[in-house]
Order: structure tokens, then C-alpha cells, then sequence
């Protein structure tokens, strides 16, 4: 982008780290007014959050009743794959950008019903990364990794993992060809949050996504209970 | 990190790229001057990139000389797992950040051989947005994806796609077991980058090796009669 040579681009990093908390707790707030408890999903490219958010609104099947803002560089691919699922959602395309802000969660908070007892689901631009270090308002974080992706990556990426409430192990259904050691990942992520709870999951063979919607459905329950 | 109040933290974003710029034509004239290729090799956390390495410097043994650079937001896991393939290696640890600069490389740089007709291979962060902005003084940029994180990644992460020489599809062992779509992949490259070669290959059963090592040995060839 050709810029006048007399204005360079200046990022004041520590100023805009503090204007996204701000807007972050006033998302926060909003949600907490509404009753509706919010995760931020993370993950690397491809480590089957578009497909974890599926199988779990076919499962749901609207209660708790979910929202969902899906955050990609570039397309609209993963708003229409979720459209299909009946789940209201908003697209945020970051225009290459590498992880999502909370101005722009604030901006889709504007266009999606929130419910007491709901749930929203923030699918953040996959990274595992720069999305850690900005705050969207969420309730709890999640991490997905799938298990074709190697047991090593609470290690090489502990920034993510040590701020994570949740860790959910994909595709475990590839288990059988693959080499991971799912204790070592477990082990980890332990040693990086200690009350980091772990769900190992399938959405082709369906494995431990029962456990993972009742959690969910606590979670959503909890934030109606905080609210009555 | 606590900051005295009174000095926030300025990234003058334009300064850096442009410091950034600098420092890779240094690193670019002096694999030059030594006739050595340089391969920036970038992909998802967990698409293959240190795999595809290991079985490359198995089968290349030696023709051409390899020397490598890994990067990695925390652990030398990874140049621990090249060493064992007898290749000299370098392990940026890039403390959490989420992209290798050419002045790293740089540094890197002074402690490698580097020999007429030999590759350098720089194994970027695990990550499909940011080491795209970053020249490290290059010969060509590569792109992993693997089969399990969906055939969608070139429309979503266009940058990436748009100035990758090559684009090498890995695990394709495991094709059986997942959906994607090898032509879609294909063609979505192809339409942000015409030029780019493509190879389909499994570090597991070996397919599309001869091919891709073939291509790293004109590659370094190349160099060599440059040079010469």
C-alpha cells in the first residue's frame, strides 16, 4: 500500500492492547447483562473448529440456543458451512489480518440475538499464536488440536495453552494412523494450566462430543443462574 | 512485562518492515556470494514442515549439502529432531513471537555452512498469516498443507499462496481417511499464483519424494552454475 513518505504508520502497541481490553470488557459486560456465556475457539489452520461447531450444533439442536462469529483472513466458507446448521452467525473477514479484536466481536454482538442461557461461540482466525493475546470479551478460551497435527504443540506454542480453559483433541478418529501420544499433550497442557479441562473428540465418529455438549450445556446453564 | 508508564512501547511498522527489507537483501546477497539457495518453508503448526525435512535429508544424503534453520515461538524440539539426521541446524527460538525476521536469519547465518551448490532450508514459525509479510532473503517460498486440514487453505490464506514458489501437500498417506480435494487445492493455487509448483507427498509412505527432492537438487544446481 503506497504510503506519503511523511506519515509513517505508527502502532502504539501498549495503547492498542488497552483500547481492545476496554472494548473487550464492555462485550463482556453486554454478554453478562443477556445471560449468554461466550467461547473464544482457537486453534491452528485446519484443526477442525469449523467442524467441532457442527457436529455440536447438530447435537445441541438449539439448547442451549447458540450464536456464532466466525473470524477467517479472507471468505465467507465457514459462515455458510454454520448457516447451514440453522445457527444465527456473523462472518468477521480480518482481511488477512492474523487474529480477531474486540472492536470487531462488538461490531457482530450488534447483529446476533443473545439469550439468557445462551451460548456464543467466537471461532477465531486459526493461529496458534497472535489470537492468545488479545481479549474478545470471552468467558472462557478454548484450544483445539487435532491429533494429526503432533503431540508437541502445548509445548511449542505455551502462550496459548497456558490461557486456554479448555483444550479439545480433534479428529481422534485418526488415531489409528497417526503418531500421538495423547498422555504427553494431556501432561503439557497440565503443566501450562493446571484446571484445564481436556475433551478428546470426534465429529466423523462422534467420540466424546456427549461430554463435551453437556459441558457446554453446564456452562451455558451456569451464566442463566448468574443472571436469576 | 511491566513497561514504565511513561515509555509505551512504539513498533514504527513501516520502519520495521523496511529495517526487515534491508537485512534480507544482505542475507540474499551472501547465499549468493557462497552460491547457496535458500528455501523459506512455512505452513500451519502441525502441517508436516520438520517431517517433510527429516525424510528430505534422508533421501538426499547430502547431495545436495543441507543446512537448516528452525523457528519456533518456544522449544528446540525441532533442531534436536534434524540433528539426528546429521544436518547442520540452528534453532531460532523466537520467544513466543509469531514470525522469523531476517536479522534472526542474519545471525543464523554466522553460524552455518554454507557451500557452492548447497541449500539452506529456514523451517518458519508454525503459522498461515504473519511469516508471509516477512522477506528472510529467500530463493523461493514454500508452503506446506497437509490433507487433514481441508482443502479450503489457499482461499482463506491467500497472502500465503500468492507469493509461495512451491506448494507441497503432505500426508497424503492419509487421503483415505479424510475429505479433500486434491484438484480444488490445485486449482485454488494455481489462481493466486500460475507459476507455482505443486507435489503431492507423504513423508510416511514415501510418495512424491523422488519428485520433490529432485526439484531441491536443480534447485541448489542452479545456484552452483550462477555462480560458477
Amino acid at each position: 500500500m503506497p504510503q506519503n513518505e511523511h506519515e509513517p504508520i505508527a502502532v502504539l502497541e501498549r495503547k492498542v492492547l488497552a483500547k481492545n481490553d476496554e472494548v473487550a470488557a464492555r462485550n463482556r459486560a453486554r454478554l453478562a447483562e443477556h445471560g449468554t456465556v461466550a467461547l473464544n475457539l482457537m486453534g491452528a489452520p485446519g484443526s477442525g473448529k469449523t467442524r467441532l461447531l457442527e457436529a455440536t450444533l447438530d447435537r445441541l439442536k438449539g439448547r442451549p440456543a447458540v450464536s456464532i462469529i466466525e473470524g477467517d483472513p479472507q471468505t465467507d466458507n465457514d459462515a455458510r458451512r454454520i448457516a447451514r446448521h440453522r445457527a444465527p452467525v456473523v462472518q468477521l473477514v480480518t482481511s488477512g489480518a492474523c487474529h480477531l479484536e474486540a472492536p470487531q466481536v462488538a461490531e457482530a454482538l450488534e447483529r446476533l440475538p443473545l439469550s439468557p442461557g445462551g451460548l456464543l461461540v467466537i471461532e477465531n482466525v486459526g493461529n496458534l499464536v497472535c489470537p492468545s493475546s488479545f481479549d474478545l470479551g470471552e468467558t472462557v478460551r478454548a484450544v483445539c488440536v487435532s491429533v494429526t497435527e503432533g503431540d508437541d504443540k502445548p509445548e511449542k506454542y505455551p502462550a496459548m495453552f497456558r490461557k486456554a480453559g479448555v483444550l479439545v483433541i480433534t479428529k481422534t478418529d485418526l488415531l489409528p494412523h497417526v503418531e500421538f501420544d495423547l498422555d504427553k499433550v494431556t501432561a503439557h497442557a497440565r503443566a501450562l494450566n493446571p484446571d484445564v479441562r481436556i475433551f478428546a473428540t470426534s465429529a466423523t465418529s462422534g467420540q466424546g462430543l456427549v461430554a463435551w455438549c453437556a459441558w457446554l450445556g453446564a456452562l451455558a446453564d451456569s451464566a442463566r443462574r448468574e443472571e436469576a
